[in-house]
């Protein structure tokens, strides 16, 4: 038989700069190649897109594919399963070093080009295949890759199986078991089921949020929260500003029909709104009303503040960029009175966000928080559910997939030693069964 | 005028043994009696329904109302918000002392009537009053009771207000502004603006979770966060088992709905649920399926358990008992294999409730976890939301009913601090129409 | 008798920005002037020196003095009891509105003459008056001042005593009961004891650290274990940097005579520490060594890294600038690879200092810390003990001074809080002889 | 050459319960037979000293030695490191079940046969076998374990190194690099550097600590911090107790000095104390005054108690068990009122102990606390220094012993974690040179 190897490149020692290679003999498939913001915000006046790779890998912000030259094969293609920065962020300072399509779905490949376009340094020619959740792309003669449908806080996101000659693999990074979805289905079960019934040779997903207890709440969850702050006010007359991930599609979605509730006119504020949101229309994933504004460029933001304050802050839904308090973005210029708008006392302004746990962005958060409510604001925080599985959730796919091999990634190494102990419940066996991958190791899967 | 004093008995300096009076020139009005258990739980082999009423004082288990001799007035009645033992638990042990009725609504009348026939020191032989949401109870010529409608995590719970000739003084412990409760009706919300336009003098409410930000969660949501545990699963066919909050009717009500729709029979277990639930059944709050047991004796219970195990665990929904980890209710002593019903790998255990934060129950609850995990069993955690109001939802109500004066309870420093500081930001100065008290402290209101 | 009101301008909400006024009839005795760093931070690109009281005050940076025209008095003097900016940063911006000396101990003096000279925006000309620590200052026929012995992380801190015909107040911010001090001597008991039994009205005393329990341990223990990190190493030959506070001249001089102890020259690196330790030699606080070096300016400070480096990181000891992540300080400089001086595997960073528990400092921290892992150093953090008095050494000071009445200042409410629980425990009343004051306040102290 | 194998038998998932088995060819060496208190904990009346072993490891509170069948080759020698009873307590359990001696140095000695003794179920007839600090046993011909002094806290801890024809294997469970400590002598850190330099085959290491940043701080400064609390205090007349590790002999002997510098009589209390301290005497570690009084049986320890309120608290120094809040120990017992010591306002009750961080103990510790305050007592917690070895000692080690392979032990998976990213630092390469194990498995060493 063949023999396999899965090569941790990047994203096993801490979460970010996500990179897993997978050799099938002497054919090798990457799988996503991510960026770590987290190790790009510590310095000040980074511009990324100037920068070149290896300085980058040195600063830990990409991974290091430099392991990738020991590796005795050639990369057949590289592969995204969904449009986050830590899954794509990297293409445009790697892609170009190997001779291999790059794979997504229709949303995923949009950013991905978006990416590439932006890229200064590099230019990346790779060849841009685009795979729908369902299908199947021959990648060689013995191996192929098909996409099933998942959930998670962006649109299109698939889990990916690469079909070998030993053996299917499945990478399941990023997912929710989300039964109540509030855009798109929920994860295609079944097929997942007759591929744990096929059998499964080795499975990599992410440990994220393994360490926390029972399972992660659906979409529907946070629907419902949000609408319940926007509508359930006997102080509706107020401003009300909502911020929420850009790449949150469904989100969003639910917010704009929100303001159609409340008659309010929804407005889409910020450079990456504009982006992400219109981008998704463009392919279909989202209709938008007729009232809707949207508005990206700064001079374009600051008049569409000025017309909201003159024509009532009542009227309008504002849902901006700004929610982890990034300099620049559209509420911590608001909370800083840079922009025509002004909070007042009692406006309420709406965290549809977790604060990303890092401490840099907890300061930033301060930050915003502090001078919003300094100015009178009424804050609502934390009115999200993830998009990451949870413990049961990892449980159940552990045991729909039953695959031989399992390989936590995606998170660091406490993350993975929460996955670990839930994998032993299930009788996995450390160093076995199971295996613990530091960046730059790899395992050999050796029946 | 007259003179207004607002006595603080209990509940001032911390959670737990609520008692506030108020006295209205010499007429006095006795809001809530409770019991402390943390207090009670810090001791080994404390039968409460055997000690005396001084004693429990010495332990701060129950308020202490001996301060009531110095003031001067007579006590014309005592007037509970809703059946929660820090409101009611202390009545068996001190309101036999006052010459006065006890006024509740039906639901809230019967538990405290259990309370009394199960005391075996004291006999309590006050007139029982029952008076319903929406009602008013003249006191004395000058002062009447009305009960206004709220929400909390039991049913039948009611702000009260007490009409005096010196204006209204709401009492606002305990509540929630859930606008889509799954049992009863939202808030009255029209009766709370129209006493806010006719104006309130004072105002006393809990500060329990002001601290927390936002708003809290409609219990809808806990509704839908324990249907996805139960139903968005994979593995439909092991053992389930679901722990709440006894007093939780509107919860196990939704549980119990949940049962059918798995076509799994729903078996109430243990000897508060039995309690509560018929109690709520009986007054016809709750209508329970024909296909319901209910077992509360300790027989019963092991009888009951042993069907269940050999009919199959996939055939019931047992609702049970002993979610903190209470020594001999019934999910403690399942995890301690002392009942016939046993925990076998992939079981569910879900617990419909939040981990009281107080380090008895902590250990309890580990213990209990532990035990659980160690026989295979999953569990979700926190499938919950609280019955108290959030920090916005404060806000709401001290702009609706604009008081002249705001006096949080039913808390301890910090959580009055966190109160202190909303209300703050809404115009209230403290010592001056804002006021922290503690335990045995009397407020003189004067105009 | 005169009346006495007490008026929290600030510090009283928060930590930081102190300024306390004490109204003995028609005479006003200010305590403190202190800047809140963390209202500064939270902006980017804020030159304090240029700005408008107004806009600082506006910003919660400095206390807001403005209610000051409304209490009927004139003011007599400004006393600031030891140097930390949260005492004596707001001195350039607010002191100059107030026709009266500002007294302290020599090196507070010398520090607030560099504040006012750094000034760009006002000019300060009030009187400055240097009392000794044992001195008395006679304000007006009726009203003196006198200074008391102390300990704090900073030296010459002084307890202040405002003698009035009506009795003495204690200002007691900030202070520790140090009775192992390794520079000065430990808080004059004798006099404390002796203020006590001659009666006390009031006593002002600091929070911070109320809540804490036990005792503050002995700046010995600091000593002893900054040693131990330095000496107590089978790796002495490799680079050393310690960071610590440059205001705390007794923990720099204990690090001085280490230096000796490990053969290595200790050099003085970064503006602030050029300017503290200084000042404090030129007083005859701190003897130095004859091999010390001493760097303020950037241009020196690169040079003197680069001869460490050709010379031998383990010929010297360079203690820094830096310890809160500071952007622009010595130590980031270091990490950030902006200075000759390279950090090696295995080189060791000794924080003798705690984190200042605000987000924004947590991040520049987490920032240091990562850049320093990444290029190898191994880090002590913490190697610290605090300047603040915990809660058995406010027990004990309240009993020495047993004052009618006692005031928390120097915290947040929550702060206060617990310092009201341990007053509580020594009998004293919240609102009779116990007071919680908000800033803007005057408290009436009648007989 | 011989084939080396390392078998985590137990404390490789858990704090406590440890055990590593040594197989050199067909010689097995035992390391450690412990108990785990925490799962003992968890249930009521559990009496271990009457349970059998296979009751013990199905609860997880003895390692699962079940798995030794399966590990070819005989056991030659059982080492105990030192005498607490996670690494003693499973001798009377499972110690028969070998026909090997059990080699121990001379406390640790003493307190194996006081286990052995008190055990009901089973009867431990191994040869006993003392071997000194910097002893050598030759166990076979080719196998010998030699004891390297170590510092932890219990005296006569060592290091144990088992020569074998492949090389020497150091086990370093527990220890902390205390380079002043107040009892015995510190590591001996000549011979850990020869047998580095002679080289060292693999190293298995406790990771409890080694994720708190830089090093543990010596005895000296828990001496200095005890001593502090006591004498530093100008309450000195006033009760005082102390409550430490009975078994901590070093902290024991300084708190009993202190006694007298007081002027007060130490007064050991408690069983174990009893215990411990005079087992320490007899074997010469610790020398006694001639006043103290030691009272162990519980009907001695309530007259001594009596003995000491009406001679006056303020003359005696008891010195007693129950630090952690465990239930019948002395301190809880005079905490509930059951003891003639009363505690009064202004008493001060001394904990130089931390909190073992286990639910259940901070529930027994909160209980015992809260019964405290309530009688006035002033509490002085954590007067305490660790005895684990933190991630700078660590690194220290494990670059004087520079072993092939390194072998995190004595923790759970998260701490085995921070180990692995310091040795990573050190430039060890998990699943190569670094090895995560678990309990159960057998690491196969080949050259």
């Amino acid at each position: 038989m063949t023999d396999i190897g899965i090569i941790a490149v990047g994203g096993y020692n801490e979460m970010g700069r996500n990179m897993t290679a997978i050799r099938v003999g002497e054919d090798i498939i990457i799988l996503d190649m991510g960026l770590r913001l987290d190790r790009v915000q510590i310095h000040e006046d980074v511009e990324i897109n100037k920068m070149h790779s290896l300085e980058l890998i040195e600063m830990g912000a990409i991974p290091d594919d430099t392991i990738m030259k020991e590796i005795n094969g050639t990369v057949r293609a590289i592969v995204c399963t969904h449009g986050h920065l830590d899954h794509i962020g990297a293409i445009p300072k790697l892609a170009h070093r190997y001779a291999a399509p790059i794979i997504s779905t229709p949303y995923t490949t949009s950013l991905i080009k978006q990416q590439i376009e932006s890229e200064v340094k590099f230019g990346v020619k790779n060849k841009i295949v685009t795979l729908n959740a369902g299908g199947i792309y021959q990648v060689t003669e013995d191996i192929s890759i098909e996409f099933i449908r998942a959930q998670h806080s962006i649109i299109d996101c698939v889990f990916a199986v690469i079909h070998t000659p030993d053996g299917a693999i499945l990478y399941a990074c990023d997912y929710k078991l989300d039964r109540m979805p509030t855009m798109g289905e929920q994860p295609d079960f079944d097929r997942l089921k007759s591929l744990g019934e096929e059998g499964v040779l080795a499975m990599i997903t992410e440990s994220t949020n393994s360490g926390v207890p029972g399972k992660t709440p659906s979409e529907r969850i946070a629907h419902d929260l949000v609408r319940d702050v926007l509508l359930g006010t006997e102080e509706s007359d107020v401003g009300m500003i909502v911020t929420t991930f850009a790449s949150h599609i469904a989100r969003i979605n639910s917010i704009i029909k929100f303001a159609a509730e409340m008659g309010r006119t929804p407005v889409l504020i910020g450079r990456a709104m504009d982006n992400y949101v219109l981008t998704a229309k463009k392919l279909g994933y989202i209709e938008l009303p007729d009232n809707i504004e949207v508005y990206g460029a700064r001079k374009d933001v600051d008049k569409a503040l000025k017309k909201i304050v003159n024509k009532g802050k009542d009227k309008y839904l504002p849902i901006v960029t700004g929610h982890q308090g990034e300099p620049g973005a559209i509420l911590p210029r608001i909370a800083n009175g840079e922009t025509p708008y002004t909070i007042e006392s009692g406006d309420k302004v709406i965290f549809s966000a977790n604060v990303i746990p890092s401490p840099m962005t907890e300061g930033n958060r301060y930050s915003l928080e502090t001078k919003l409510k300094m100015r009178g604001a009424r804050l609502f925080t934390d009115v999200h559910v993830s998009g990451h599985a949870c413990k049961e959730d990892h449980w159940e796919l552990l045991r729909i997939i039953n695959p031989e091999h399992v390989i936590p990634a995606h998170g660091t190494i406490n993350m993975h030693s929460s996955y670990i102990e839930m994998a032993e419940d299930a009788g996995y066996v450390l160093g076995n069964t199971l295996h613990l991958l530091r960046n730059g190791e790899e395992l050999y899967i050796e029946e």
